[in-house]
């Protein structure tokens, strides 16, 4: 596995890669790897000739009052890890390889932001944008890799490829659970044991909900309130949010139709938890 | 010459010549083309095995009062010099190829704007910005071409390869003259009889500026008036302004170093002339 830490020297080594005709499939990281990210690498190392990830803690897409400074780093674990995933090459630049200078120009998400979580993130998907428009041209692969456990995510980056025409493949990977349901998180081992026994209950209340659509029931609000009822009923967590909307797009439904997401975030006693569904409404 | 209008072509086009190892050279405008344009072709003509030129006049860097509308469009007489010229693709997509929908995201520019000629148009530099973004990504070239004429254009778009990393080499082409030294304009024909007489004391002005500091001045101020002194004396022209900037971070300069540009634009009945010259102050 080849580490790269110099902008110049990755944008060389992906050009003569090019120039033998390599398909590169990228999956870009903040680092401290989990099993969310080595999915994704599977994934991509399955589906193309040389496997680039880039490890980056990115400043500029935490708010003042958000943890950059603390932001759990391991560039020794985490090469260990993606040497055995089959990581062709690691970029790993140092902030000021990034960001040498004040930036003289920077991408502003406008739409899919201001929902779910992002509504609490003033300012987030704009530095994960610029991030990425930086790394895309550092890279330039052939196609993306993005967990749809941070769906949000996902369709801001669909926004960024569609409408910056980027010509990549975004390739959103499912989200990868516990055999009973639960979404794996490093947060679960924050859950109590009865915590734990009762988290299984939102992807429950997700699948619950799908079938309701699948059988006919066609209003948002119906469908959240059935949500709401199955998780207060069945687990102390505290809601903070059951959102349904058109997905990418993230815009308001007033009746189910076309490709939608189901999101919900669940307060426990040290744990914020968070699911989704995306998924066709059927004809 | 092959003339594409759709984006997914054009990639598809340009990913074909890349796996062949060619390198492609870029001249993105807005069309009727002039001779500016037509010395840019010539220059990325002999650097590149393929010369792709874009042809869209590009809606979002109008202000609401601008010429949009009016801009003159004639793709006719367009396609027929770019052929004699040597172009190999004419990327000419349609408006709606280009913004099918509300942007979910825009490049946004924070510098290198709130001067010179950029103080009076709001939100150009962005619309500029975000149309270079897309149409890199469209045609992914490995030099784009662009004229001095307008040197805070190429300052801000040295700024947006730069900072976003684009795998490309900005090419500023010098401005091309009359033989007594007016900078050719399309405008220069609604100057009177006597101010066509006048305007090449523009160009003498900053040769004299640069004469000064060659032997040493090193005050923005003193070259300021100098210029000003030089129009104002053998001109019936309105100064607009005279302004020195580092080059191209259009900082400004207490002391003068480096690598500088004097800019100015003069008004004349029916004519707004700008001229400029950059090069590096001797230490």
């Amino acid at each position: 596995m080849k580490v790269i830490t110099s902008i110049k020297e990755m944008q060389q080594y992906i050009h003569s890669l090019k120039q033998d005709g390599k398909t590169v499939g990228f999956v870009p990281t903040m680092g401290f790897l989990h099993e969310g990210h080595l999915t994704l690498m599977k994934k991509a190392r399955s589906e193309n000739d040389v496997l680039a990830v880039s490890i980056f803690v990115n400043p500029i897409q935490f708010g003042p009052n958000e943890d950059f400074d603390s932001y759990p780093r391991d560039l020794e674990r985490d090469s260990k890890l993606a040497e055995e995933t089959g990581v062709d090459v690691l970029f790993h630049p140092s902030t000021e390889e990034m960001y040498p200078a004040k930036m003289s120009l920077t991408a502003v998400v406008h739409s899919r932001i201001n929902v779910l979580c992002g509504r609490q993130r003033n300012g987030h998907f704009d530095g994960v944008a610029t991030v990425l428009v930086k790394l895309f041209n550092i890279v330039q692969p052939d196609s993306a890799y993005f967990g749809l456990k941070d769906a949000q995510q996902v369709a801001v980056v669909d926004g960024l490829i569609t409408d910056f025409n980027f010509p990549i493949t975004l390739v959103p990977v499912e989200i990868v659970r516990e055999e009973d349901g639960l979404a794996k998180s490093s947060r679960n081992v924050n859950l109590t044991l009865q915590e734990r026994e009762e988290a299984p209950r939102l992807y429950e209340s997700l699948q619950m909900a799908k079938r309701e659509i699948d059988k006919g029931q066609r209003n948002p609000k119906v469908i959240e309130d059935l949500i709401i009822k199955h998780i207060t009923t069945h687990t102390s967590g505290v809601i903070d949010y059951v959102e349904l909307y058109r997905y990418p797009e993230l815009d308001e439904l007033s009746q189910l139709n076309g490709k939608i997401i189901i999101a919900i975030a669940v307060k426990f006693t040290k744990a914020r938890l968070i699911d989704n569904i995306t998924f066709d409404v059927k004809e």
